[in-house]
Parts: C-alpha cells; structure tokens; sequence
C-alpha cells in the first residue's frame, strides 16, 4: 500500500516543553460515487469521506457490497476517476454499467441497504443482512495460520504506521498468503476497496479466503463481508452484538481480539481448526 | 454511564487450548430518527446504528449538530423514543418540533448536511462546513487540565472496559471537570448524545467546554464540535487532513494524540496555556 499523506504543522508538547514540528496525517477527502448506463447520463450514488487512492476499487467495491452489482462482468469497463482535482472536492468516480439501469430505483435501493452510520434509509426492515448463506463446504482455517494474520496485515499497512489513522482490510487465502490489503480513514471504505479489488479481478465470491481488519466488527463489515461471501472474517478488536447475530445467521465465522496466539470465536467454530 | 451490554457465548483461544465462555460485548442496533411537527405526521429523517441507551440525546444531539434544530427552543417538548421493541428492530425516536417545518426540505436539507460515513448527499458541495466560526474570546485552557482529560473520560466509560468496543465523548469545563460523557458503538453518535444533552439543557453553545474523544479526529466531529461551539476539541488518538483544515478554517483549537503529559496541537495553539 502506497498511501499519500499529508503533512500538517503542529505543535508537540511533553511535559512543559513544546516544540514546532509536521507531522503526516491521514488524508480524507470526499468521493462522488456515480453510475451510468448505455446511453443513460450519470447518476449521483453514494457520497464518501475517504482516503484518496484506489477509487475505482472503492466503487466498484461499494456497489458490490451493497448488492446493486453482482461481478466485473455487470460493469461495461472498469470505473474511472474523474476531476481528480488535488485537495479540492471535485473527486468523483464514475461506474459505467453494461446494462441500463433505473436510476430511481438504484438510488432507492441505495438509501434503503447501506448501513452506514447515519443514512436516509427508506426502513428499518431494509437494515436486515439481504446476502445469502455462507456455503458451509470449503477448506478449514488452521490455528497457526490465524495467528499470524495481524503482523501480515501490519506489514502492509504502511500509511498507519506514519499517521495512526487508518484502518485496514486484508484479503488472505485459507494458507494465511495476502492477496490484498487497502487502508483506509473509513473501516468500510477500506473493506470495500479490498473487496472491490477481487471483484474486478473475477475473484468473488470469496470462497476459501479469509478478511481480516485491524479495527472492530460492526454489522456492517459483517454485511459486505456476507456479499462477497467470505466465510472467515477476523478482527484486532470486538464485534457487536448485531454483528454477532448476523454472522451466526449468515453463517459466517467471527474471530475477534486475534492477538498474539489468543483470539476468540464468535460463531461457527467448526470451521477453525484448533490442532493445526 | 450505564450502558447495557449484552453477553454472546464465545470459544476463548489461547494457544492451542480452547474453552467456552461469555462474555460481554457492545450492543449494535438500528435507531430511526422521525420528526413531526404542530398537525403534521411523523417525518422520518435518519436511520443510524447506535448503542441502545439515551435516544432523545441522540435524536436530538444529531438534528442539532445537523443544523435542524438550533436550540431546546425549536422543540416542543423532549424527543421521545417509541416503540422499544427490545432487540428487535422497531426503535425509533419522534422530535417534536415547535413550528411546522417543511418535511420535504428537511430530508433534502439532511441528506445535503450529514456527512456520515456514506450517505445519499445531493452534492459535494455541501459537505463543507456550514458552521459559524468560534468566538476568539473565552478562557484558555491549561496544559495541566488538558493532560487529565483522558483518565477522567475513561473512568466514566464504563462499557468499554467490559466490551473493548465503545467509542465516548465527553463535555469538561475549562478546569477539567466532566459535565457528560456518553458512548456509542459509532463515534458520531457518542458525540451526538454528548451534544445532545447540553442542548436539551439549554447549554449550548458550547462556550468555554472542552469536548474530548476516545478515538480519532474525523472531518464529521469537527463539523459537529463545531456547530455546537466548542472552542476546543481533544482525542486520545490521530486527526485526519480535512479535520485540521476544518479546524483550523473554523477558529477550533484540536488536539491530538492526548496521552500521558504528551499532546499535539494541530490548530490555534493560542488557547492553550503551556506553563499552567
């Protein structure tokens, strides 16, 4: 991962002593999100706050996850950043679509299946985990190779090292090998660009591979996790209590607090294999 | 703070040796946030997932940081939360507002302001800050109050000890006494509910408060720091670019990575006190 920062002016204090100093800090800009069909105009999807880098991943991912394309072959070519004005807020990438679309139904299914924070949702019922089933079948996860997943992820994650603010999302096969990592200021955001990678690169559902993130789990990476049908989802800190119940439901493994050689087993054990 | 928390049943790891356990964790569940005002029905504005516990805060917190509401005034009377359907997803929290309002304009307006994570905003352009700038004048504030701040937030943060999993916001006043803290499996809503609270007693704006973070510094906490007037915003951990240009546009004095007698200041280091 090779993050821009950004330095920023500060002033360092300890104890009583202060001194100028620059610092990096993890840059967050906003992203337009936008969709076109075969002779259909842009449409306004989704707004972003996020870390500049991989945006057609980002988009790609985002519509994925939120169900509203399905794999590569749904897009006419790959998405293309547009405007990338530096710093300002004309950054707007644009995903092009193989097949028209109906721009209202899009954006209201948009409103009504991301969870995120704070969004104008059409209902609570749409809230509800609208994935399929983790195939119980594919190979087990040993021990070991758990393990070492968080120092694999840290390696990666160079951005986080220099500005402590990002969060990560790493893509491993069932070996522990890292296919993919992406940081970014928003836990989804980097999800989605992780994922988005492997779904222009034909590699969904995620069948046999395991998503690790650096932070906690909420129900919503548990939901775009489920979309591309990961059935190993690991994490540095906590789950949630609804991202325990969807991931029981969904049948998806949880680990959580994966730590050292410590980690703890939210639901489906049966696919962590303690002797290996 | 007493925030519940719920217990999930776990397989704890440590090397090779596995045992069963309970243990706790934060809760995670959907609130949706309706307004209605003199003979109008209930509009709704916003979903969000949020940590049970304190809804009229929030509800409140979030119009008001949202530029929808700008003070107790605007209500008729507290928000009220109907419907608690435990652990099911029929939460919603009504606002009341004294004047009638323009339901329609409302979600436009909502959709345009909210800077959440991913949001269906009509265009970049509103994503700026529309707060008014902080008032220069006010007290300073003291290099041996600030480096208190972060013990005092975390003994009031109950949750988090027991679930590893809440971010919190509290209110100090200049000599570092703790007027609120609340939490939140978002880092938005523990900020909302802070505000929140402070509004619905008639204490904003925020004027000589320090508002103090468990996590990082996003652009959205400071846009909310600053409707809500606070001259100085504090956090545990890192801020991002857009929150120290935000910040520093504003008029907001931030600091960052607040541990030990160690900080940084980002922005306006003119209100802080070195030698006292």
């Amino acid at each position: 991962m090779t993050l821009d920062v950004r330095h920023v002016d500060l002033l360092a204090v300890t104890g009583g002593v202060a001194g100028a100093r620059s610092d990096p800090v993890s840059v967050e800009e906003p992203l337009e999100i936008r969709a076109e069909g075969p002779g259909q105009g842009a449409t306004q999807i989704a707004v972003t706050m996020r870390t500049p880098g991989h945006e057609a991943e980002l988009a790609a991912g985002f519509l994925f996850t939120e169900g509203l394309v399905r794999s590569a072959e749904d897009l006419l070519r790959p998405p293309v950043r547009e405007l990338p004005v530096e710093g300002g807020a004309n950054n707007i990438v644009t995903v092009r679509l193989a097949a028209p679309f109906d721009a209202e139904r899009l954006k209201r299914n948009f409103y009504a299946t991301s969870s995120c924070g704070i969004c104008g949702k059409a209902s609570l019922e749409h809230l509800h985990a609208n994935a399929p089933p983790i195939p119980v079948s594919g190979p087990r996860f040993a021990r070991s190779t758990l393990i070492r997943l968080p120092a694999a992820l840290r390696e990666a994650q160079v951005a986080f090292a220099r500005t402590g603010g990002l969060h990560a999302t790493g893509v491993f096969d069932a070996g522990g090998k890292l296919l993919v990592a992406r940081e970014d200021v928003g836990r989804h955001n980097a999800m989605d660009k992780a994922i988005g990678r492997m779904m222009l690169d034909g590699q969904v559902p995620l069948e046999g591979r395991i998503l690790m993130v650096s932070g906690r789990v909420s129900f919503e990476l548990v939901q775009k996790a489920a979309m591309a049908g990961a059935p190993l989802l690991c994490a540095v800190s906590a789950p949630s209590s609804l991202a325990v119940q969807a991931a029981d439901r969904l049948g998806m493994t949880v680990v959580g607090f994966l730590r050292g050689d410590t980690f703890n087993v939210y639901t489906h054990p049966e696919r962590i294999d303690l002797d290996a």
